[in-house]
């Protein structure tokens, strides 16, 4: 699939087609392989993960973004990671803890995950190294609860992320919510958005080491809370009024069944109509 | 909001913080005020609505998009949107069906229109000049319907959008399902997706002319059903596993509560267990 600029009536229009190669210019975030972004509270610790990264290949061509909260809290995570995707240049979009660091594996190692997961589900949009699958969790890490901890078959699909370490595929265009706010549990909602919009997310086997054990206090719960609000808010059913038919958006099969049965008679009704007319023009 | 380079470990760091005014070279998607994104079938019908835009305004530093099924559907609307949004350089991406004309009101009007909607609702992701509000039908527009037509109290906040013309905040980060395809509610999905990211959805005063009319036959029928199909599939409440807690996602307001009950005694649990540890080790 690629971009042609062919002679308009102005010579503005670019004309895409699927036959031309893609153009790297045309294309948007995939000037650098890799964008990393951090929320940093403590440049000391940002310092030793930086460290880690660079030692372990993300060098040169890669783009480091620091959200400075170092004087204080001036970026909550859903929207500093919203501002970070709206302007990252990276094809991947890294957003890790400021105490996350690479061990034994890499760069190369990550690319070789990505590749694999790309060709298994082209769809995935989110990776994580840690989250839960909807049969238990799936996991891959260094962490105060134990070493070289592995568990599930991965790559798992997952339904919710750690916030440790998340891989966003950027022309996915998936983005936390903008109606919710903090530190905790925009794994999961970025999960969520990639889910709604038909996408997947993922656990990948990818080692790092994670010096944070995470503290479920009040913040959680308030996050918790706020997340389940909120899609409790949004996931009601009822009708979407469009300017033709009204589609019925519901989980219940119930709904949808009478929504439709209820479609099916207007259109017999209309049908008679038409054939009613008919009759009456042909009748003497 | 702004981005400073700051001396980072490799001088490659960018420091984001909110003191700094916005550097015009981090930010992607702003480089022209409107992208013009038509999927085009019929090149004369083309050219026409070119000539129309260029009349009004839109010229130098506008981007134009054509989607190419001139030799046959290479493109359908969903993936021709999502690849539009991955690749357009406008603020804006008009996104218009190729027998629309501007007739009385050209870019300044629009632009006046959008400034005026980003201050009511800095939050708006996508606009339209038709489209359902929940208690009816709002439209500013001259159809085969009608001449001048106008309904509602425009702007009016939409829960589905009429295609024919739509304009799309880039920076919103929202875009069509990757899991629906076809010619048809790609604006009620629009609408749809901007509501579960936390966005809204407006109609608008903008006054154009739209040629077609607007049919359902068999192809909407199947659009329909595939959309309420996708949603009633994702929205089917359930517990979302998170490797700490888990969030019930659900609509039901008796789902949640017997979740946060169910919650609640946990930590009455635990608090009991902690006392009696506590007890046991004061005793002799």
């Amino acid at each position: 699939m690629g971009f042609e600029t062919g002679a308009g009536l102005s010579g503005q229009v670019t004309w895409v087609s699927q036959a031309a190669p893609p153009s790297a210019q045309m294309s948007r975030g995939d000037s650098v392989p890799f964008t990393i972004a951090t929320l940093v509270n403590d440049g000391a610790q940002y310092d030793a993960m930086l460290r880690s990264f660079q030692e372990g290949g993300f060098t040169g061509d890669c783009e480091y973004l620091a959200l400075d909260n170092r004087a204080g809290n001036c970026f909550e995570a859903y929207g500093g990671i919203r501002l970070v995707l709206e302007r990252a240049r990276g094809r991947h979009v890294i957003v890790c803890h400021q105490d996350v660091r690479l061990i034994s594996e890499g760069r190369h190692a990550l690319q070789a995950r990505l590749e694999e997961l790309e060709i298994r589900d082209p769809l995935w949009a989110v990776a994580g190294n840690a989250g839960g699958t909807g049969r238990g969790i799936a996991k891959r890490i260094s962490d105060p609860h134990g070493e070289d901890q592995r568990s599930g078959d991965l790559p798992a699909k997952a339904l919710s992320l750690d916030e440790n370490f998340l891989v966003i595929k950027l022309s996915s265009m998936i983005a936390p919510s903008a109606d919710l706010a903090g530190f905790h549990l925009y794994g999961t909602d970025l999960c969520l958005q990639a889910r709604l919009r038909g996408h997947s997310a993922y656990v990948i086997d990818y080692h790092l080491r994670h010096l944070g054990r995470g503290t479920v206090g009040r913040d959680y719960y308030l996050c918790l809370e706020a997340l389940e609000d909120k899609y409790a808010r949004i996931l009601k059913p009822g009708a979407i009024q469009t300017t033709c038919l009204a589609p019925m958006i519901t989980a219940s099969p119930w709904q949808l069944a009478i929504a439709r049965l209820g479609r099916f008679r207007k259109k017999l009704k209309k049908l008679r109509k038409e054939r009613q007319k008919q009759a009456a023009r042909r009748a003497p």
